[in-house]
């Protein structure tokens, strides 16, 4: 016979902790509990295999399951010496969900099954309180009328549920009454509303209330296994990606009671603080309550002890102080449960009349400071190992540590007017402006700003630059506000489709009816998306300063293998980088220059360039233009002292260059000497229509090997400049966009020309670069054993090889990709977490031709994905050596490369 | 010993027709040519293998070889009577390439060798005749010194070539002299330039003239070797795919001489007309001539016989009457060769005192008519069997026979003042009109036009449709022009950057000078990108009507297993292409509707529907738009009369269907009853940066259901009731830019229950239709495993598969493609040539993935490429079971399939 039923808490526990599979999180943790001699109330766990029975077989249970129930409600009942159904003492139980993943919310709880118009009776002479026995009997009906009778039989409520037409009576009476909160209903009030309850349930779903207590077992084991198939269950599991094989179980308990008195109390705590980390016990808790009062809100919580105050809290009394002997059990608890897990756990409990019982613990949720603090503290107290230490914090969890935040508490108190997507995280305060050039001036003359557009373009960078942060109501995760916002680390909320912005271009609208105009403050919280109207305070990150972040990263060192570079264009970004532990350059985009602070100059030239018409006029440009890119690739190199610098030659279309204004057209044809048709229709010949799939990258060299030869003379003179003086210097030359072998070779062949000019003129015995191309167009990873004859070294550029592979411009992604995540056919935005089973398998082949035709073939990423913790992981997987993400990201991108390889172990 | 050398011709024969990796084509035909009693000047062979050698030596000879030549040469010399070097009677040689293909100019020749000024007194007593024996003098000095000493020794000439310098010598003295021919010089004059020529070699090239016959010898074959690996032969292997490795032979024969006087000829022929196909011997010839004479075009050819004349040579004597024992000999010849090879055979020949030689024997090339007509001719003779009639006609050559062209022989005489790229054959003959409106209103009164614009859009498709032909000067192979121009067949050139629209917009002008007015006759060539100014004849094309045609296509189908479908959105283009061979239709592009020439009324729908802000709005306009689409389709199920019809739903962007122009706006806005504001907005919302890459096909269905759901009503709606009338009907619905399993499995469930709903509602036990998907996005084709849980028939859209797996848009495609194309850095345009290594391993990945998860998966193409007949074979090998291409492109596709098929056996 299948045991389908673990009693624990009663004469024997029969579950174990390990058991999480077939019992669920909670299941298993009661019995462990239970186990270790902790008060838990009495019950039993319905395993998850039954749940897998009930949807195999057609919503019905195994013929062994209602033998072993009844078996194990009496030992329950023989353990709190009280009899499921009897008149007399009734045993009350609560139904709960407990899958093997903590899935908060997202299925439902039964609680006081057993009380009928009969067993009322029992309670009120079992507590002696009427008042209390008609409160639990109405709460029963309101719960089990809503989760049973009506969600659990798959009614679709004609007009308002049932739950809300009971709230609805229930908020007569009180009002009728004048009441403020449901304890002051009497007990003849409740009499009464229970009477009207089972009319209104009878009348409403079209059968009464079972006054049968298995019934109502029943009915509520039913009703959560249902539940593991609802739509919010369903939902919440694919974008989770817990298998629906899985089930949950259903963990039935005796009733214990917070609500009998001036002597019970419920509460929740941590077993240290989960917002700073500190080790010391922190929780709050409500006298005379059940637990979900607590989460209500609607009384305002007392600390547990004096580590728990806040301004809210301050002037409560303390559990420590107001029942001393239960709080030193919970401590004593506490410490039994640290030991044991050696992690901070979540708990609820319940004081009954003096006694304590502890109704869950769980692992608790924690903020990445508090993480990287009990991580290494944990260490410390040798509660757990380093491998474990830093397995502990989320990669993710240190966004928090690198970027000044809004204030969490003024945060809560506020209302945002918008919401958007995240796209640059941490907190920003400023005044609205809405053009670059507003931003540019405004800030010059002191104001904070934060620019709104609807969509950023490279003539904005500088005005985005100055500005405190960014909010577009266009664009994706990836639009071009967004990868340089992030690549700066800067604050950024884009595709804000409920802001509108009007047509004098100088405010905004909001869905909620805001108007934000020009000048007013706003504040952004960039990692959740939220705008808030007004300038909330900031809290400052200072990673360097907190010792735990920089033992943790140590520890991470100690245990990775995978490098990690940055994306940098300036010696200031790569200074950054340094600070953050970058080992090197992955990316440095030459193109860069030409939006930097620095002089016109540079850009100017690039456009003369642009618009000549012959490769003579094109050549005397360039020319002009190589002392510029030259200063500026040794800048770098020189900051970058020895490290690999990866430098990616001309990848843009021409035509992004070129100024989009009648203005600043009508100037450059001035100072060209060209006609402005001339330019104008110049100009229009470079326009493409999928400048994405255009002329860029390498084909740009191949038409134009000018313009290569010139960028190459300036790398490798830079090169052999800094030898000459004496730096340490490695550079790595990157072509963008190759998609043949026979492209590469076209470049190649222009290096080792201007390479060998260069040692001739300069009489060098050697001039060390590598030379290496992106893999970012599908046709390259699949051809990539030809291009590993030439290319000395792979960076997949996942950016481009997301959108070629999908077939997706990430700058119009945003208008299907919220339907594509809210209907689960994608799981990810893929431009932000790397699509495994498809460009991933695009870049495994790559790595794997390219291996075997060139042994020792160097191998990176340089998409955003690089600082992507999941991608970091499938990166080391595959075998690459190193990562390349924008200097914010690098330590997240040195913990996920120790993530890998502590569980690659 | 390794044998380097083949002698032919003289005592013996060496070499042998099978032989030809060894003696090139040339040199073993020439040997054959010997061993059938053919007379051949005596001669040798020096092997392939010596080439090899060659190269991987350093340019050097192996040991051998010299004991070999001087053996070979000792041997010719018997034959002849004469000796290399005697300056009493001396053997003059040819020097001449031979390739195992043919590889038509692109090598090196030099004759006369061994000609000095020593031997030269013996060639003057063996002719009697001084003024020949230093003709053929200078032609040595003048052919030697370019080719052996200038180019064979990798001079790179400062200013003019030395070819250049003393043909300007030999004009001077022509000049002087006021000679129109080389024939007018005088001995004393030749004499005088002798020596003219050879002080100039001297003073230009830095050495003498070898007056030593054996360092001529050497010097000319290392010349010939040397050429292998000239640019020009180099460029050409790689456009054919000829491997470097191969190498040339070179061949050494006795020269004879066809200008010895009035008894000598020399000529080149055809065993049967190349241009008709006509089984009549076919050539023409010169008195008192060489080899090089006739090809100049200085002298007009005279005809072989009465069936050689044309308008040219008509008044010009035959050999037949002039030489009539030569022409009986080679009558005799021509009959042997064919015997012998099975095919048309390209000959030359010599007459030298009345002696007959045939220099030169190998398989001729035709045109598309004439190859048919000799494949079913020589197969009606017994010469071949029905495979080899069948390999006979390249799938190209059809094109000839399915469009009208201009007139071959008028265009000959015609200077281009323009060429494009050609995307659409055919000839063409109309007024050039600037504007699609222009286009429509002066075809409406009877004119012919020729629509000339910078690109075309779906707003000029009208236009299009009724002009002559299209002629852009931007744009790809695969724009939007080409692609429409080819699915109707109709003539059209692309990307013709050579011409420029002029400002007005009413004319354009050519880099050439030449300015085009509306209302000029132009005619353009769309087989060969040619532009002309004026009206040139055409010539009309009936297929059906050439019985050879006919019974080819019967033959190919006879040996074919890959079905051809074609593409058409209209019962028009459907019924031509059955007319054609179609089998079905492997893409019918529901959107086509919409600019058919039939009522604006669904444009208009459609406009509505996309110009709805909520789903109700869009909902209304859609019922609206459900009859005529549910008509066009029923309408072209009923054409096909039960042949499979694949219906692509709605694949384009939303945006492409926006008007344009101010005033259509305007109009849409008034009949929608929007402001203008509005619908500008919202059109503007639809706009994309990248629309290849954006929200279309699968995507719009998925964020927009309710347009799926009308589109497959429609389509099983007119099933329904075709089926009802007892008509048979076969449709596939086919879902465009799939890229992940989950998208198809949604569209599937609206598939599924509208059919359900169908069958229910007309009480239909079944309602037969396949469910597929095309395969155009990379991730699809690596993720074909889970879509084939899904899909039951795989079409692959090679257009946008090429499109992202090289990151290329075929719309600006044209900006570098040249470029590629000219550096070798693409063998081909792969838009129009399938790329099999890229592309190519994504299609077979994907056909291996879906296969293995449903065995009876059905797999076609609907890609441009369904028509090119390389990739068509490459279709075959993969194991597709269909390809689908243009209407007019269907019996070129059933002979490649054929083909396939064949040389698989």
């Amino acid at each position: 016979m299948t045991k389908y039923v673990y009693v624990f808490g009663a004469d024997s526990t029969e579950g174990s902790a390990e058991m999480v599979d077939l019992l669920g999180g909670k299941g298993a943790n009661l019995a462990d509990m239970a186990r270790l001699g902790i008060p838990v109330p009495p019950g039993f766990t319905i395993t998850t295999e039954v749940c897998r029975h009930f949807y195999a077989a057609g919503r019905r249970y195994p013929e062994d399951l209602q033998g072993q129930v009844v078996e194990a409600l009496e030992k329950v009942g023989r353990a709190t010496g009280r009899t499921f159904g009897s008149p007399e003492n009734p045993l009350l139980v609560s139904i709960r969900s407990g899958a093997r993943r903590s899935m908060p919310g997202m299925m439902e709880t039964v609680l006081n099954v057993g009380l009928t118009e009969q067993t009322l009776a029992g309670l009120v002479s079992q507590t002696q309180n009427e008042r209390f026995a008609y409160d639990a009997y109405r709460r029963l009906l309101m719960m089990y009328s809503d989760v049973v009778m009506e969600k659990g039989a798959g009614i679709e409520p004609q007009g308002k549920g049932i739950r809300k037409l009971l709230d609805e009576r229930l908020d007569r009476v009180k009002h009728r009454r004048g009441y403020a909160a449901d304890t002051e209903l009497t007990a003849d009030e409740l009499k009464g509303l229970v009477v009207e309850f089972k009319d209104l349930i009878r009348k409403t779903l079209g059968q009464a209330f079972p006054e049968d207590p298995w019934e109502q077992l029943w009915g509520a084991i039913g009703a959560v296994f249902a539940s593991w198939m609802g739509k919010r269950a369903v939902e919440y599991r694919r974008i989770e990606r817990i298998p629906d094989t899985w089930g949950t179980a259903v963990n039935v308990q005796a009733m214990v009671f917070g609500n009998m008195g001036e002597d019970c109390a419920t509460g929740v705590a941590f077993t240290r603080n989960p917002a700073t980390g500190e080790n010391a016990f922190y929780g709050e808790y409500l006298v005379n309550a059940q637990g979900e009062d607590v989460v209500a809100g609607i009384r305002t919580p007392a600390p547990l002890n004096v580590h728990s105050r806040n301004d809210q809290s301050r002037h409560l009394p303390t559990l420590e102080e107001r029942m001393p002997a239960a709080y030193r059990e919970l401590c004593a608890i506490r410490d039994k449960l640290e030991l044991r897990y050696r992690d901070m756990q979540d708990i609820e409990f319940t004081i009954e009349r003096g006694k304590l019982y502890m109704l869950q613990c769980r692992t608790g949720k924690r903020t990445g400071v508090a993480a990287a603090r009990m991580a290494i503290e944990m260490l410390d107290e040798g509660l757990i190992d380093q491998r474990t230490a830093v397995l502990r914090v989320a990669p993710v969890q240190l966004v928090e540590l690198l970027l000044p935040m809004l204030d969490p508490a003024s945060e809560a108190k506020a209302e945002p007017i918008a919401r958007g997507l995240p796209a640059g995280p941490g907190g920003a305060v400023g005044r609205a402006v809405f053009t670059a050039q507003d931003a540019v001036e405004w800030s010059a003359r002191g104001e904070k700003v934060i620019l709104v557009r609807e969509e950023t373009s490279p003539e904005d960078v500088d005005g985005m630059h100055k500005a405190q942060a960014v909010l577009t109501s266009k664009g994706g995760m990836t639009s071009h506000a967004a990868l340089v916002a992030r690549g700066w680390g800067k604050c950024c909320i884009v595709g804000c489709g409920e802001i509108e912005i009007t047509r004098t271009g100088k405010s905004f609208r909001t869905q909620r009816g805001n108007t934000v105009k020009e000048g007013d403050w706003i504040s952004l919280n960039g990692t959740t998306g939220r705008v808030y109207r007004g300038a909330l305070p900031l809290v400052p990150a200072a990673p360097e300063g907190n010792p735990y972040y920089v033992r943790l990263m140590e520890l991470a060192d100690h245990f990775r293998t995978l490098k990690v570079r940055t994306n940098a264009d300036t010696p200031k970004d790569a200074a950054q980088a340094i600070r953050f532990g970058a080992e090197g350059i992955g990316l440095f985009r030459t193109e860069h220059m030409f939006y930097g602070e620095g002089s016109e100059e540079p850009l100017f030239l690039l456009r003369k360039m642009i618009m000549s018409t012959t490769a003579e006029e094109r050549r005397k440009a360039l020319e002009e233009l190589f002392p510029y890119v030259k200063a500026d690739v040794k800048a770098t190199l020189d900051v970058m002292d020895g490290r690999p610098v990866t430098i990616r030659l001309l990848d843009p279309p021409l035509h992004e260059f070129v100024p989009h204004d009648r203005e600043k057209l009508a100037r450059l044809a001035e100072e060209l000497g060209v006609k402005m048709g001339a330019l104008r229709k110049r100009a229009e010949a470079l326009r493409e229509n999928n400048p994405m799939l255009g002329h860029r990258g390498v084909r740009l060299g191949i038409t134009y090997p000018e313009i290569t030869e010139m960028q190459l003379r300036a790398i490798l003179e830079a090169t052999a400049e800094l030898l000459a003086s004496g730096k340490r210097v490695q550079p790595e030359v990157m072509i963008p966009i190759t998609g043949t072998a026979a492209e590469l070779a076209h470049q190649m062949a222009i290096f080792e020309q201007v390479r060998a000019e260069i040692r001739t003129r300069l009489g060098l015995s050697e001039l060390p670069c590598l030379f290496g191309t992106m893999i970012e167009i599908p046709r390259a990873a699949l051809r990539a054993g030809d291009i590993a004859a030439t290319a000395e070294f792979f960076s997949f550029g996942t950016n481009d090889l997301t959108q070629m592979t999908f077939g997706f411009s990430r700058d119009d992604v945003g208008s299907f990709l919220p339907d594509y995540l809210r209907g689960g056919i994608l799981p990810a935005d893929p431009f932000q977490t790397l699509d495994q089973e498809g460009v991933g398998e695009l870049i495994a082949i790559g790595i794997a031709r390219g291996r075997a035709a060139r042994a020792d073939l160097k191998v990176g990423i340089c998409g955003e994905h690089g600082g992507d913790p999941e991608s970091v992981m499938f990166c080391h997987r595959v075998g690459m050596d190193y990562v390349s993400c924008s200097p914010f990201r690098v330590p997240i991108a040195r913990l996920a490369a120790a993530h890998a390889a502590l569980r690659e172990e």
